[in-house]
């Protein structure tokens, strides 16, 4: 499995996408904020969506679309939620025709996301006027503007795509993800669509993403909430011609390793480009009771907020680490417990059999006050492993989040 | 009932405290750090503590000296948790026995508490120095100072007493507490000793704690961390003359009712004062299916990081509040919700049915801009009803926990 350089959504085989200033954010701003994303021909598709009670329009529209385990394009927007709308369902239902009519398919086979303020009427004549637009504009070029129209406290495009070989077939798997703010363990207002050439059934393209979403997206928390618009969704057109994965065979194992890495690193990216973030925090746990246990205590390190205002200040505060551990639920002999904080920098032991040990508080310093830290937790007591993705507390996130929707 | 006017834990009678700047606390500051509560006579005590895993020494060494149900004096310091030490129960048990010692009690009725940063070992010498002094300092005027010494990032004190009467006599309960940071549902890093002059049984005191509690301390968040500090005891001496009250009777009621009040007096203090805090914010949730279910939803809205960014920043954000509602695993109809926003300068209705109305966003800015918001949310969908308490989410908060350790 290789990365590929400048990968996206639009790298396999078959799928093409744009990204245009529809006037859906203010008018003032000159952002891209509606997208599409097509492929020739129809596809096995599966979604995963947020847990949240309160569901954008946009999802109850999608999971209804494809029930039946197909679809062949995508229409997302940013700047609006169409969430807690009266007149939602129909806002994102006329998305889907408008996507439909104008790239002679199907309505029943789009896929429709929105993301941004909550609970504001979304405005449909800006689609009316640029979905014919944009569909001209498809191109296997457009990736990154897809990925840019989608965007909204982010502060960086997020886009990655692998390739694998099956069977002597070139497989390729690309990836657009907007995430920032209520990041979640359970998806918060996070938008991922993922695009491959493989040919795979939908009921194993289901197994895979779900998979692939549990060590990956399911893993990112940046502040603990969790959206109302999360949707994670996948399309395979099965032009690389491999031969269809229908069972749980070795290519299915290849295929869903490399979903997995790819979802790793959008997770990453995600977690990285958390609002106001300065620094990408992973927590690894080993030696858990289970893996169930390690992945509470890495989620509750990586959501504590006082962690992450300690790493936002290079602050070798270990005893938060402990502390959150402590609260996770995850089962653990405390006497056991060994924390070290790794980073390019080096690796430093600060915590041995759950009691603090002697180390350099300027080494300690030097390491934190990189870009990416890693919080290794060695709980010492099984074989359970987990790793979470997280970002720092900080004064950028407080200013983003006290004035957003105004 | 009535709260008192400069009411605190030596309020009820036989109760005396002292609180001075014994050095556990950096050199260089002038601030107290370890103080004593002690009745006149043997009590009879109840206590609840954090559910976090990792616990202080503190609180292991207090479980143990209470579980007869009697004690008769509080030790506690601040600057130093005594928590993930090699040593801790070794200093616990010390402090234990330099009280008992200095005040002439068995050592065994001693309750001990420490807040502060976590794995630094406990200096044992201030403690030897401080505690004799301390001893000839205790008097009925003493409260205020030892709940000062109990403060961390606290920027003011917290105490507060009621009175009520029981069979003619007059009852008086008191309480100091820290709170700041950590704050949480399951009351982050909180230290909290209630005194009363009411003869009352060790289980009934239990039960009265335990009624009081879940509606107040446990309703409160900062930050949603939890500590491994936290202990909040209750101290009776039976001085006030009243019939011991010894079953669940009317006066029974009378004093847990104002019990309740009075720690959801000190939950609001400690709400308002949240690190970094501007503002309190209340949630209010009616109409629930269950009383469990409006708790939930309660809670998570005062946890909800993008809801306290948002009334930091004065901003009718109610789509937030809908959100956390939505993963608070309450059982709601979204089409049934209603979001009011409340203070002194008025109320706005900025959601119905679910779905968003049109306000004024100049009247709900000035709704905003008060010190305490309460957020009124309506299930319309049954009976349950809660209320949480929390702050909103500042630069000074992220400022506070970026250094704090060092």
């Amino acid at each position: 499995m290789k990365f590929i350089e400048n990968g996206t959504v639009t790298s396999p085989k078959g799928f093409t996408a744009a990204g245009i200033i529809g006037g859906v954010k203010p008018s003032n701003t000159t952002k891209r904020d509606i997208m599409m994303i097509a492929s020739d021909t129809l596809c096995t598709t599966a979604a995963v969506f947020t847990k949240n009670l309160v569901k954008s329009s946009a999802i109850i529209v999608t999971k209804k679309n494809i029930e039946n385990g197909t679809a062949q394009a995508v229409i997302a927007n940013s700047g609006n939620a169409n969430t807690c709308n009266a007149d939602g369902i129909e806002k994102s239902e006329r998305m889907c025709e408008l996507a439909a009519e104008n790239l002679g398919i199907d309505k029943k086979d789009v896929i429709v996301a929105s993301t941004g303020v909550i609970g504001q009427v979304l405005p449909i004549e800006p689609f009316e006027k640029a979905v014919p637009q944009l569909a001209k504009l498809m191109s296997a070029e457009g990736g990154s503007d897809a990925a840019e129209a989608i965007m909204t406290t982010d502060t960086v495009k997020k886009e990655a795509a692998v390739e694998i070989e099956l069977g002597g077939k070139i497989v390729t798997i690309g990836a657009i993800a907007k995430g920032s703010g209520m990041i979640h363990i359970n998806m918060g207002t996070m938008l991922s669509f993922v695009t491959t050439d493989a040919a795979i059934s939908s009921e194993m393209l289901k197994a895979a993403l779900s998979e692939a979403v549990e060590v990956s997206y399911n893993m990112v928390s940046v502040d603990g909430d969790t959206s109302t618009n999360d949707t994670l969704a996948i399309l395979a057109n099965g032009k690389a011609g491999n031969e269809e994965i229908t069972t749980r065979n070795a290519d299915f194992k290849t295929f869903t390793d490399a979903l997995t890495e790819l979802c790793k690193k959008m997770a990453k990216k995600l977690a990285a480009d958390g609002e106001g973030a300065t620094k990408l925090i992973v927590c690894s746990v080993k030696g858990a009771k289970t893996a169930h246990d390690a992945k509470g205590a890495a989620k509750a390190v990586i959501c504590s907020s006082l962690v992450k205002a300690a790493i936002f200040g290079s602050d070798a505060n270990w005893g938060r680490v402990l502390c959150a551990i402590g609260y996770s639920g995850c089962d653990i002999d405390v006497s056991r417990v060994d924390v070290s904080f790794v980073s390019a920098a080096g690796e430093i032991l600060v915590c041995k059999d759950g009691s603090g040990v002697e180390f350099s508080e300027e080494l300690a310093k030097t390491i934190l006050l990189e870009k990416e830290i890693t919080i290794d937790v060695r709980l010492n007591d099984g074989d359970g492993e987990a790793e979470a993705y997280g970002c720092d507390l900080t004064y950028d996130y407080v200013k983003i989040n006290g004035d957003y929707r105004t």
